[in-house]
């Protein structure tokens, strides 16, 4: 056990103390991030290796809060916003809109593409995703002299889900390349370039199948995209969120692109510039999820903790079979009882669910969906148990008002080691306010 | 292709043009809910047989909009509350506390547990789900003369979901029987006699599963729970929303419960009551997204049809694996195009995928999480895509601001055949307002 003040994560700031903090100040559950986190994983992302230019997008989606954008583009990150209301998002947060792209499976009409066009006339970057995309924005780009970039489905996919992938044949992301000849066609008559082409092969994605989309995207940059001046390689950095578990190593990546895209130049001759899109690989890691255990119950199957915080605040278990880490505190934060990364990690085993009257509310659901016990110290009633590797794609991507439970509040640890309340905690009067 | 008025499911009266009417008033895409259809239901679960009295209580979590809570408390059902958020709504709304059950697996502490003990005061009726929640309302129930039921872990499940369910051994709703003897003599002490008991097996369950259900708890009742006058048996008849699946027959299995708690009597000379909290059978297949087709796209390996809405209003096929009914009209939906109960369907087939830049917004997902094909029509963009049975734990149970996307809308379909909002699309300024 250890006592006093100990950080949760070997790669964060945030210790067992400011947990216990968070919760006496903001109420349990609550969400917090940890800033010297978030810009180490940043400035790890800038560093990557290049050859003629690197631009860095954060995939806003994974976690759109206006504080976290502040902090991510003040580091120099770009934005890779995924609808035209995260572009506002992002905008209304005083990021400029040169400094955004949006990708997206929207289509728009009416007001929708008036607010898109001013958007583009102000320097919004826009990669058109699909035939209707191109064909809906061609006479506008002809007159106003605007280069949408493509994004490029590249038939290859990997990520978290082991049935489902964001890039293979089986996903609607992207113009296919059996497409990219009708696109060519439409685009050179309307003075359209593709100055910018885009891939992505999904979040959590593996290293090599990554590598392999490069191949892909500068095959096509090659051969077919010929005036394109820029590659987009998308995001979806695999994070390791548990022991054992290995984190996508950027620099490798980076060396590899590096590599390929000097050899391109070898050959043909063109520079190209670099984008990627890290969400994940930001944010996971530096967001716990505080919650504090309400109760235990056992059956002749499985021994049971209850949180008072579960499937509301992150689904990603329910949705994905993803695992993360829990840290068993004394409630006070004086203590950890025990954690993953212990060894061993703890001498109880138990599921962990929530209190959402709801069989998916558990946090230990295995890859198939079945409830599967996680061993830790066992906790008592009124200690703290923390969900780690919960910054990303949790307080954004999760059923916040069911069982009309409200909103968590979202909490920063500061680089000076203080909390900073980011967002406040939703009341039932706003959940109920567009009822007639 | 049948034109002109034409009902969308055999049991609503909501119709094609409706649909298209639903859209052009309040935007797409809209949730639509028809009062016929939820009447027609709540009717049936009150005339379900019963020996010796009946209480239906809406299972609110399913679908907890205060209008929708209005008429099926004016039909006659009680509220079934899983927290007390959903008390305090429920009652905001005008229903008495008396006409309110909660069982939740939360834990009072503080300023919710004085707001409980004011409810039960004022007549709320509670079922204590652990050893813990007894203990914390014991003297206070002793001291007052109050009542809680009992909430028994039934050791068996059953459920839409093939891996996980509500009563079995893996999972950690309500009391199990290895707790009871402690249960009983704590609650002995304090003058509680548990007069009213509840059991439930899960969400879409079996119907055989739950006359195996409906014996253990007769059985705990006879042996070890001898003061009970009344027995909860719970909700989650199982719908059929596509061809081929098939209900619950509710009239079939009030006749079983009527048989056995008749034979009860005559045993025991005990007339017990018998208490059922539908929401499921009572909405799902009263509810439909109505959607815009926005774009389409092909891969060697699939089609797919884009709409404007997806998991952000229904996560049920990705975290249940769950199927929908799906209806293809004409932009004016003068026409319907195709629907599941057309045979054939449709010749055409496609993958339905939403408008979040994620893997899983697709609402053909298979149990395993793969996307699959579904026959259909061919739509044209523009056209209107319906997706059916959404009526219960769609609105309720989804990650609608993912993506900054923004809460749809929600309508009544009325009895008199008008259409009444009854929840405003939620705005961006909404959704921005806790941030700090």
């Amino acid at each position: 056990m250890k006592t006093g003040e100990t950080r949760l994560n070997e790669f964060t700031s945030f210790t067992s103390r400011a947990a216990a903090k968070a919760i006496e100040e903001f109420g349990s559950p609550v969400y917090v991030y940890d800033e010297d986190s978030i810009l180490k994983r940043s400035k790890e992302c800038l560093a990557m290796p290049h050859a003629y230019g690197l631009t860095v997008r954060y995939a806003m989606k994974a976690n759109p809060n206006k504080a976290l954008l502040e902090i991510i583009t003040q580091a120099g990150l770009h934005i890779d916003a995924s609808s035209l209301n995260e572009v506002i998002r992002a905008h209304k947060t005083g990021i400029p809109y040169n400094k955004i792209m949006l990708t997206t499976q929207e289509a728009y009409e009416g007001q929708e593409m008036d607010t898109l066009k001013t958007m583009l006339l102000d320097g919004l970057h826009y990669n058109v995703c699909s035939l209707r995309q191109l064909y809906d924005i061609g006479d506008f780009s002809c007159e106003n002299y605007i280069q949408p970039g493509l994004r490029l489905q590249p038939g290859i996919g990997s990520g978290e889900s082991i049935t489902r992938t964001v890039g293979d044949g089986y996903s609607s992301f992207g113009i296919h390349p059996d497409d990219l000849d009708e696109a060519l066609k439409y685009a050179w008559g309307k003075w359209i370039k593709f100055k910018h082409v885009h891939i992505h092969i999904g979040s959590g994605s593996d290293p090599e199948v990554w590598q392999r989309s490069v191949d892909i995207l500068l095959e096509a940059v090659a051969k077919r995209l010929t005036e394109t001046e820029s590659v987009g390689f998308g995001g979806g950095f695999k994070v390791a969120r548990m022991p054992g578990e290995s984190s996508a190593d950027i620099a490798e990546m980076g060396k590899y692109a590096k590599e390929q895209i000097t050899k391109f130049n070898k050959k043909y001759k063109r520079k190209l510039k670099m984008e990627i899109e890290p969400g994940t690989y930001i944010m996971a890691n530096a967001g716990f999820i505080v919650t504090k255990v309400i109760d235990k119950k056992s059956t002749p199957q499985a021994e049971f903790v209850l949180t008072d915080g579960g499937m509301e605040l992150n689904s990603r278990p329910l949705m994905y079979g993803s695992r993360h880490p829990f840290y068993v505190l004394s409630g006070d934060g004086t203590q950890i009882k025990s954690s993953e990364f212990s060894e061993p990690p703890g001498d109880y085993s138990a599921a962990v669910v929530g209190k959402c009257c709801e069989s998916g509310d558990c946090q230990t659901l295995d890859i198939k969906g079945h409830a599967t016990a996680r061993q830790m110290a066992e906790p008592e009633i009124g200690d703290i148990l923390i969900i780690g590797g919960t910054g990303a794609y949790c307080s954004s991507m999760s059923p916040y008002n069911y069982n009309s439970h409200t909103q968590a509040p979202e909490v920063l640890h500061t680089i000076g080691g203080g909390l900073k309340l980011i967002r406040k905690k939703q009341t039932l009067e706003q959940i109920l306010e567009n009822e007639m």
